[in-house]
């Protein structure tokens, strides 16, 4: 049994964040759990996992570690969160890596604990995180606590970007929901068209292929992911709205083989994407020699 | 005056195309009309251009050349090979690069001369035609002249795809028609919705910025080309309609939150793409680290 002493000092040490943290990850057993796992490990921090195969109990864990991360499905994560909060106190620092950031910041504020949210943006490979963006949404939490996980996240060759839970749900809205919404469909359409796929590849030009990439890529990952991602954000109806609103028109000024209306609007749209364009052009053109025929179909 | 002998003399070498032919360019001042020229030198060959620049008439060209290549804008093709059509003769090979392949060589076909299509399927850019698709339909040709375009391409490391100009225009109902209505409409979307395009690319990953590259990629180019391949391919209704179908029932599963729906297609899709999803993964993994951040916006 503790004295108290004892426990004040410990409740000290934990406040002011050493360097060895013990790091709960919720969720520890999946894809990104495991990814950030070994991040936490690099690191030197010691590691504490649960999961549904676990015998440890997220609840558990909660009360024994001084950093938790919440990596579980996007649909879960509302649920999960409510579930230990009550385990959780002032001196830890709560962290999430959901694909949303305005709900999860939400239900961890209701703690008393620091809360940041991160969203990693892209599928965790083999490269760590190099080249790769990572969005934080402070909800509350101490400078030195910021400045450890921005220092961490530097430390391994991240992009840190900094911006409210508002404004990345906002932008999520273009980046994920939009063009994973354009992509699925796009895979549907194929799908239904009984394209041959093999055939298309094989007469066709490697920036088809990379097309094709886009789509086999989004298609070979999570549908609950995906789902989850195209269903929780308030902005999902304006914009895919948008889009088919869109096609619609563009389709009518095909059919109706409108050339002057079609060649309008293409430069409407060439206009607002202003000095980008060249640079998108310039981009491809030094990929396509890395684009290799598909084999495997 | 030359005597008959001497003509006869002359017919029977243009017959057998020797090494050193006359090629002319109808459009060579085009950027696929200079790649061919360039090409065509490149092997040795004699190159007349006419475009509307030029002092030297269509037709005055096609009365000087074994080998005429028509690489004009796909909207006008048809009256342009129609305007010249009566000065061609028995001993001449016409080609065309246009991105449609029946209407093309049903008109060449009226001539007596051999008729060959073909589909250089890419953006003529500093390589050649390293790693790039050319798809060849025969409308009639002699063996040794068939060879012989084939043979040049493979000297320049170009794959060669043959099919029937049926078949092509098929393929290309969903290579070219569908991929770019699906890429201009988010474009359109984009602008629609007024997408800071700077911030989502700094707060995205390089999966993104791939993405947003096809966008750019297309709105760099020529509206015309485009819009005629959209407008001319007899499958377009069908191919369009579809992925505006598909979207409209992606768009309702999603606004009901219907997850069961949105997994089941997900998947049945997923099934669809077969082996090609584990490819497309690997690859565009392989090609992020390529990407370079967007700087120009």
């Amino acid at each position: 049994m503790r004295s108290k002493a004892s426990d004040s000092i410990l409740q000290a040490t934990t406040y002011i964040l050493q360097p060895m943290h013990t790091v709960g990850i919720i969720g520890g057993k999946g894809l990104l759990g495991r990814f950030f796992k070994k991040f936490f490990e690099r690191l030197g921090q010691r590691v504490l996992v649960s999961d549904v195969s676990t015998k440890l109990t997220n609840r558990e864990l909660v009360k024994r570690c001084d950093i938790v991360l919440f990596s579980v499905p996007i649909h879960l994560t509302q649920k999960i969160i409510r579930e230990v909060i009550t385990e959780t106190n002032p001196r830890q620092l709560l962290l999430d890596v959901t694909s949303l950031k305005t709900m999860p910041i939400e239900e961890m504020m209701k703690s008393r604990a620091d809360v940041i949210g991160l969203h990693p943006m892209f599928r965790p490979g083999l490269d760590g995180f190099k080249n790769q963006t990572v969005a934080i949404c402070v909800g509350r939490a101490k400078k030195e606590n910021r400045d450890l996980i921005e220092k961490w996240l530097a430390a391994e060759g991240a992009t840190v970007r900094i911006m409210t839970p508002r404004e990345h749900d906002r932008l999520m809205s273009i980046i994920q929901v939009l063009i994973h919404f354009h992509t699925i469909a796009l895979g549907h359409a194929m799908r239904k068209l009984n394209v041959s796929l093999k055939r298309t590849l094989r007469a066709a030009s490697p920036i088809y292929q990379l097309e094709m990439d886009m789509v086999g890529r989004i298609f070979s990952q999570d549908p609950m992911l995906y789902g989850a991602i195209e269903m929780l954000n308030p902005e999902t109806r304006k914009v895919i709205k948008t889009l088919i609103h869109e096609a619609e028109r563009l389709a009518s000024t095909i059919l109706k083989k409108d050339m002057r209306a079609f060649e309008d609007d293409f430069l409407k749209t060439a206009k607002f994407l202003g000095g980008f364009k060249k640079q998108a052009l310039e981009e491809t053109d030094r990929l396509l020699p890395h684009i290799r025929p598909a084999e495997k179909i």
